[in-house]
């Protein structure tokens, strides 16, 4: 069994959270970085990125939110996914998602809800973070889990300049950890 | 294993969607029609139907798309699931979801976000529609499956007054075969 | 010039944010709530009440984020007004909307878009709240307008039992300048 | 007054659609493509372009639907405005938009939805199309006007290879005069 945790991270912001998911996947979780690199004259290029996606059991998907969406840079690699989609090749997968940006809110919903609409078009199965409400939880809020109030996947918050918090990156290890569990449980 | 279709339907047009899902999906599943009668000055008060949900391996959520979400009656019933959510009673379940309208768009991919997002609420896993596009079926549009290009959840299209297609309630059809098998897989 | 505030308020939390925006609107705002007694077994009834807002130059649309959507009471009316759809009586009036929830995100983003969509199956001309990001304000976030960075419509966040922060309500009250400003200019 | 109209076409459709709109707003319309040269490692570069549309008093959002969401190249031009969300200097300008695919429905919906979002991150007025739902029309689907039924922004549906039909470019035409009147009301 394996988890492929492909992301893009222009400040290191999402790519802490990632990490964090990866921790909580356990050993199985491989991260898959998206870089500028990739990327000539708008169009991801790296094909052997797209096929240890296709060879995961579960791929989760991270970018931050970007002027309301996910990164131009993530979406370019989405858009890279074009021939998969016409095979169905990643269909019956697991899929989730994470995104990150400085607002409590910030618009990062609709980021989430892109990566689900992506992973239902490669007939793939979504599976959000299930962290209770971090407001009934009668934490300090900078620990709580899910303190954002996000299901349908990961929501980090961090102003310019600071790390996401100790429960922000909580919530991404118990994603991790569901994920692979259930990614157990269907393969 | 039981599979609950729930479901709000003011034309029939959508009851037909559900009936072809409830047909794909076979003898586990169980029609449960959300009412007008069952709403009491704005506020859904059938707590048998909402025990009958807890007790299904998979809900399948459909209504009609009116003025552009989910009908009315459909979002009261919704709201009447929040101390569910409080438990997270619902968890780990599967969840999917299908709507109907007249227009071939109608803004009926804003329905099936809201379901995706009711779902997540939930802690539940969602499962889409995956018969591939019917516009590279070779087949005609009106016995084609998915031949509006629906991914996250089934659609079906009729002018006022009008059936289904044939193709539609395929879709449906498979839709619920799909949902029976992952639902016995994750059992 | 008039402009018309319909909202639903369960507990009072989203009519405290609604009679911010009416403050700062001035003396042509209207607040006319939705209760549970328009609603007859599902369906909304109060012919008076969209017959003012018909009247308006501008609709400004207020629920509660509930189970990651408008409240169910809310969509009964947006239902309702299918017939005013049908002959277009509120396109190039001027719309807007606001939401509140107990938590931070809460999917409140989802219940902005779905305003959105039924401000444009009606034509209308949609004008979001345009506070900078008080992230950036250099203000306690307490007393900060646009605290949640939310752009699409004011946002309103309270644990339950607590009112709406300060620079929620101031949020309001600059939302309902700048639609009154803007609807005086299309008149 | 001035309308640009900023778009990324890979076929042709998208461009298409951008030059009914532009036929329709009149001689004050610009059409100002995106293309692939302008990234570099993944981010928009021509600063030029974004100064033009700084210039204008209206900006028409258009891009094809890939996998779900704007096209990557469009999204890459979304992220380089940053800059000019911090200091707010799109606010109060008219904003609109529109995109293709090969679908009927084909997640066109969440395209639109996402140039709402940034429109309303830059503090811009949004304008959807008002032509009434074809279905109603009495016209064959092939000339009739808004033949998708959709409302936030024009959508253009054509299979690979073929051209929009005639009534989704007089769709178009019909947005760029209603968009071209309100810019004048407006200035």
């Amino acid at each position: 069994m394996s988890i492929a945790i492909v992301y893009f991270s222009a400040t290191g912001t999402t790519k802490s959270l990632a990490e964090a998911i990866a921790k909580g996947a356990g050993p199985e979780a491989v991260l898959l970085p998206i870089t500028g690199k990739q990327i000539v004259e708008g169009r991801f290029t790296d094909e052997a990125l797209l096929a240890q996606l296709t060879a995961a059991d579960a791929i989760l998907f991270g970018t931050p939110t970007f002027m309301g969406g996910p990164a131009g840079q993530f979406k370019t690699f989405a858009d890279a996914t074009g021939g998969i989609w016409y095979h169905q090749s990643w269909a019956g997968k697991i899929a989730g998602g994470f995104t990150t940006s400085g607002s409590f809110s910030g618009d990062k919903q609709g980021t989430l809800q892109y990566l689900v609409t992506l992973s239902q078009q490669h007939g793939m199965i979504w599976v959000g973070q299930n962290s209770p409400n971090g407001l009934y939880s009668g934490k300090p809020l900078d620990v709580a889990l899910n303190r954002l109030g996000s299901y349908t996947g990961v929501m980090g918050q961090a102003a310019p300049g600071q790390p996401l918090t100790a429960g922000d990156l909580a919530t991404g290890e118990a994603y991790g950890a569901r994920i692979a569990a259930l990614a157990k449980k269907l393969k």
